[in-house]
């Protein structure tokens, strides 16, 4: 038993918790080393302190689950069987208090649970396990680090199909093949390759625009590896722009910059936001920074925190998130320029690393 | 106001509900055309008998909202906004019981609408819009159609890369270019390509592992395409394959035949699932063949309804749902045959083409 289970069952302790259901399949991948997507199946761990963990799992991922957990105790279910009943057959002393995510369970089956386990009361341990990962190990960020190096090199690979007349969807196309090329476990969201007025999107979809000489080009991308997320993005030039593209341009830069400056052990989540948005705020762009500056990243591309500009949690040493202001101006265009940060003991490392000066294709 | 929610206003009113709360997403697009993932973010449609429904979305995918849904009322929120204090300020009528979606509402999101709109009764209506979208329209068969059309052009173009030493990771790579290349939307699932021993893995992940003579190779692909996704799988033999590997592939093709003989209206999910079941069990594979026979296909890859052999909800026209027997024998290999079936007025029709027949690469 790793040390998060004695994290977890001094909790339930302090907590007057019985039983512990570990239901996030990321979370199952955090405590286990075993990653899946059960889609609608029951994937989850059962925990009671002084026992040690269950991994209840779909039958068909039996074999993946006992290579990835080691002499872990599986018991797997059919598409026909109850996984509510098995969770039952499994405590090993009274259901007690239940501690349950309930930022993870649906209202459906969290009604199945408790009418199979007859508990009546609950507790939200979902902050337990997000402030365990919110600090990442040296190991985690490595994985990290990986998977930007992997993301950069894509980029940087992507980059060589820009020319006039390309679609979206074809580069895009190129950035997944090169994604998987380089062995990626697979993108880490849709990837997201945007031209001329549609950068101005900021959830744009990728089609068949072509690219054509003054406009805009945005690359929003990143791969999981091992687990682990990236997540860069950088908007370029092709062919000239006109002023105010270059004024927004430096603008978002700036705020980028300015934000990552902030960064430090201690200070708040909204101060990092808010380093950036007075930046985009004296340019007088504000009413087009529509969005977050950033959001944690790790074994989810979106986890906790969120850095927005209410969020007064505060960083410490080992958090990992991004930094992502942009501007869109309809009519004009957008720009964003997103890095991975990590919190070290002083300040911070930027851990993506490509090139983020305005560059002409 | 379309015709599904004439259909809603008149369950909400046999079933005394004053407030519909919509929040798949999956279900906001079947239900406004706009089609969005918004991350952890809040999207719903809010809609009161007598009044216009209302959709409440992320302020980054206003733009794209308003193109996809017409003259429909859209009210957006922020990051830093509370969502569910902006749907309590369009309530038109007293909020009295509410209809919502147990499996997709987390605990901790039905909380938080339930103390800001001030709730006490609510009731599922997942189940209206299941029973909405299991009954595909001729507008929706056809989106499905061209998601076929296109994964079997992504799994002709890659088998042309099939050759000695290519890795599943090459494969994949491959597969995810071409669905690119082709413009859909993106993979509907992670793309599994799985060879040899690994094809025993009925959830394998691609690796590393380069082609042999005598291996099988598992193609497991689909595409959405428009919103609407299909979902293939064949099984080739690369090289000369034992005595045993024919048996088990003959097996699975005589098993997906006669599941696919037994479709046509009025007849049992389980007896379409116990149709395919019986070959395997007959030919001594049972105890192989260890996941359900397919799933419902439309906007989600998996949805409604489930082909199991306990399922006894009745096949009706319209219904589109995938049959994928498989066989999986741990140090010999696996195959399963995977086609798209929609149900005719008096039988089937089965979308996918590709031919079925044990092919020698």
């Amino acid at each position: 038993m790793n040390e998060h289970w004695s994290g977890l069952e001094q909790s339930m302790r302090q907590q007057g918790i019985q039983t512990l259901l570990i239901t996030d399949p990321k979370h199952v991948y955090y405590l286990t080393g075993f990653l899946s997507n059960p889609h609608e199946r029951f994937l989850g761990i059962l925990f009671q302190p002084g026992n040690e963990p269950i991994l209840v799992a779909p039958a068909l991922d039996e074999e993946a689950a006992r290579a990835a957990t080691g002499n872990m105790e599986i018991i797997t279910h059919l598409d026909t069987d109850n996984p509510y009943l098995l969770l039952k057959n499994k405590l090993h002393a009274p259901v007690g208090t239940v501690g349950l995510e309930k930022e993870n369970l649906t209202v459906a089956r969290f009604e199945q649970l408790q009418e199979s386990l007859g508990f009546t009361t609950y507790h939200d341990v979902g902050p337990w396990l997000r402030d365990m990962r919110v600090r990442k190990t040296a190991g985690e960020i490595g994985k990290i680090r990986h998977a930007v190096r992997l993301i950069e090199e894509v980029l940087q690979e992507s980059l060589k199909q820009v020319k006039e007349g390309v679609s979206e969807n074809e580069l895009v196309a190129e950035v997944e093949y090169q994604i998987r090329k380089l062995g990626a476990d697979g993108p880490s969201f849709d990837s997201m390759v945007l031209s001329g007025e549609k950068t101005a999107l900021p959830h744009g979809v990728p089609g068949e625009r072509k690219l054509r000489r003054g406009d805009m080009l945005m690359f929003d991308i990143g791969v999981y590896a091992s687990g682990y997320a990236s997540d860069i993005t950088r908007t370029f030039a092709f062919g000239e722009l006109t002023e105010e593209q270059i004024r927004i341009y430096e603008t978002v830069l700036a705020a980028n910059e300015a934000a990552i400056a902030a960064i430090r052990p201690g200070v708040t989540y909204a101060s990092i936001d808010k380093a950036a948005r007075d930046v985009i705020e004296n340019a007088g762009y504000g009413q087009y920074f529509i969005h977050r500056l950033g959001h944690g990243l790790g074994i989810d591309v979106h986890e906790f925190p969120s850095v927005h500009g209410q969020n007064e949690y505060l960083l410490s040493e080992g958090n990992v998130f991004t930094v992502e202001p942009g501007i869109y101006v309809p009519g004009v265009g957008g720009v964003r320029i997103e890095d991975d940060c990590l919190v070290t003991d002083t300040g911070v490392e930027v851990l993506t690393s490509f090139p983020k000066q305005l560059t002409y294709l």
